[in-house]
């Protein structure tokens, strides 16, 4: 999925003196740091898993990571469907964005990695991918987006503090109380997930890493 | 959700001198501060409204809040029963204790006021529904409950330190990685729910207050 | 130090299946986690002990915890005294809000449990004490008291950045320079007991858990 | 690398260039931020302030500040008495430390110059104030007053944390239970007074500047 | 410079349907927010940017903006190139690492973007760049790695509680003194620099976001 | 040490019965708590330090801590003797006080020692000196001076969060966006310098405790 559509601007690098292992070894095959093997399916989870490989090409890890227990793995895929890919008045990217600004924000690598390349995909800007996961105020936003992601954020870091002129200020921004809510219930979803791959280490799909760059 | 099993509390106040208005006035009408009229709702969704009023005397407003959308109602419900019911290493009350450590950490009042009562009537120990809302380290704790919550806490605060120091110190308080997974699985879930409750001010049934006091 | 007018809670509750032990167990016997036995009290202290016995009906707890050195007693109760009870711009209830907002704030079991009672029995609104103590921004308050407990829990917490706009936003929130004082004093106050109350482990008088409820 | 041009220490500076007006223009004159003029003081106050005159050469300003109101000076003179010059397990050294370490913690400018000065009278050792209020960790502190720093600042910052363990550790340094008290007992005394202090904008006597250098 | 070694795994992405701007539209010609214009370089200078752009194939983005100045600049360049390129016991991929996980805690998007090029070019491991960008702590890395970095970004975060017990640990870790000095002289070298960048809004040469994967 | 130039207020104290080793001890000849022997110097540098003999009367023990390696050492001079010395929008005076406020939200002992000595002989008002490094916010200062100060530390502090509206307010304060990057540069620098100073455990020079009082 890489489209890296002209050359590299300098020189080839020489191959590096110092071999290090790979940071990624085993990314694949080691998904978290817990013994959990897969547990038995449903139907309609070995169907969802068949459409991932179908579609992606591949099993996203976190849905691997939940395969021990089908009902955990089918609650979690039924909620993260909903919110990232039903309708909404929030567009696909701008709820990968809020997913990268959150993780960003707690410091998650199984999601930086994971959304940074679906915003990076959604957006076809790859260096957006990489701001949102680096400091997204540093990004060219629009007000919306700005004001979707500072509420995300706060909410994040400090959800003892929001109150009426926070929601006031997304109203402002043009957004309905049902966009409020979605802004909310994914940066919600994202401070879980975060929370549960940080809990147990688990490691991203490799292929993540070159999509849409 | 919640386990009352008998009528709220105990005698009328006496009328104040002070005549502040009631904090808690409308809390059991005005669920959330996003106008968001309830949808239809499936027939699965009605079947689980009906139960909770039998068992429980009432609906749970964070149910009414999300039923603005089955789809949205069905996944929260799925995730919650799954997490704090279904058979787990964790005891419906550890689980319990886990909810309410992170949403004080969060201080989210509806978390804290809903998972408080739940608290008090599992262990039948009201000062430990206290303690936990007001600070779990302040509590006579087994070592297994101080780990486990010692781990919770960290992973809601400062979810980038967990390590595998964190998962050995609680494999070494006796739990199993399948337990891990729940304590992270609970953890992160509250964290979650507080961040939707604390951005739609969400409002807990007044019921709640005078739950197994 | 709160006035419980009426007899605690509601029914018994069944025993539950879970038994563990109290987490309260010997919060009247054990009151601090020092071994620091009662000194010879003076006449004068000796009549403030028998006067909490004769109009609470139990002696709090903080003033046994002090009742080891008479001086410290006594410098204690002039001041504690002084603070909450005597004429101010601030009511009653005011002062018992600062206190909660700002126990709160430093997650202090003792104050909480003592002065969430205060709230509880001077407000005559049960919900109001725990709004305190859990989240003072989810309450429905009116400028003036939200004006107050901003201002004393951002000096709790961040003494350092308070400066001229500080004080003035206090005036023009109908608070006068002797108000300002007595809202630091206060908070101030507190921001001491609560950390004597944590550095010693101090545990509140059971009776305080079911006063105004 | 400042810029003197001559001469370590001793020569006369010459007039600065620049002539911003002093930045303590007034401290002795503006105490605090409040207009709360004096009261009318009891006897006892009386010969407190001319006591304080006769010995010390001037009356602190944190009891001009506080005499607006007998009762609140008098409760306040004999917490602070006891607290810092009655006997105790610590020296009044190390209670001069306690104060400046957490002032500093606090950035509280009246109480770091107040009880910088403080230090530097009772050490003989002017840089030892300097390190207390600047950073105490950088100073070659004893086990004994690093231990006994470590605890208080840390009941300072986050006394939520306190527990078994840093009892423990003071009493692993020598210090007795009634030691401990008297730690947390000045530390939270300059919690209180800190945040009295900030709110109002108190301001030091000019005379400790030059005081024990 | 990209090392994908085999095909992407799965199919083109269609072009998005949104058509936002890019974020880092202008990245190479609008370099900070401030309005600097270059001023004359010495002939050092004018050498020192023909050699990057011949061996870079370009001029990194800090240098022209330092180029307002030439003193300004040559003191940065001289600084730099010592730091990041002389002998030191620290390999140059170490340095980098250093560099990049200092960037992250501070989230300064010039340096992640331009580091993090560093690591992967300097490993030959893409992924490694994306983990210091990330958390580096989720990285698998040696005990030495893990030492030097936990310390950097302590240094970082708290530089206030530094002390001889991290020394050690670095000592333990296998690092000379002199190690220890150019760890702390590169990660303080990053908390300056990314602070100017921060300050003045710096964009990385685009160039740098396809290097090394 | 003490330069007061008219009587102190009060008595003379009494030698202290305490005699604690003092906390200075070897602030002079025990530079830092590495062991990094001076290296050759080029005659540059030997010439830049007679020079400071000559002129300061010693030689800053910061320059002798980076005497191990001349390399550094000039790097260093350079770029300190430019920022602080060389012409500039900000007076030297202004920049010294960016130092310490910089040094005192990082609390570094060296840096607060040395330049609080700076702006004390700078302004020829030494509490000056003691607010810049106690609290900056607590002085009487100019606009100009405050959102010079309030700009350095939020940079210091939290530089993500650094974005337009804090260069606005700069620019609005009357700075130009040459003094900008001053403001940041120095801030930068003082960033770099309290990281190598603690890391490294550096000791002031005694006789800085006496200048400009």
């Amino acid at each position: 999925m890489a489209q890296q559509k002209k050359k590299p601007t300098s020189k080839p690098l020489p191959a590096p003196a110092n071999s290090r292992p790979k940071a990624a070894a085993g990314d694949d095959t080691e998904i978290t740091a817990l013994d959990l093997p897969p547990g038995p399916l449903s139907a309609e989870m070995e169907a969802y898993f068949a459409k991932c490989q179908d579609k992606l090409g591949f099993i996203p890890n976190v849905l691997k990571a939940y395969a021990f227990d089908n009902a955990k793995l089918a609650a979690f895929a039924a909620m993260y469907n909903d919110l990232m890919l039903a309708p909404s008045g929030l567009s696909k990217l701008e709820r990968e964005m809020i997913a990268v600004a959150v993780s960003a924000h707690n410091r998650c690598y199984y999601c930086l990695v994971a959304h940074g390349a679906g915003v990076r995909a959604l957006s076809g800007d790859p260096v957006l991918g990489e701001l949102m996961a680096m400091n997204y105020r540093a990004a060219r936003l629009s007000k919306r987006e700005r004001a979707m992601l500072d509420f995300a954020v706060r909410l994040t870091a400090e959800p003892w503090l929001v109150g009426d002129a926070d929601r006031e200020g997304l109203r402002k921004a043009g957004f309905s109380d049902r966009d409020i809510w979605d802004i909310a219930a994914v940066a919600g979803f994202f401070n879980m997930s975060n929370r549960v791959a940080s809990a147990t280490d688990m490691r991203p799909n490799s292929v993540y890493h070159g999509q849409g760059r």
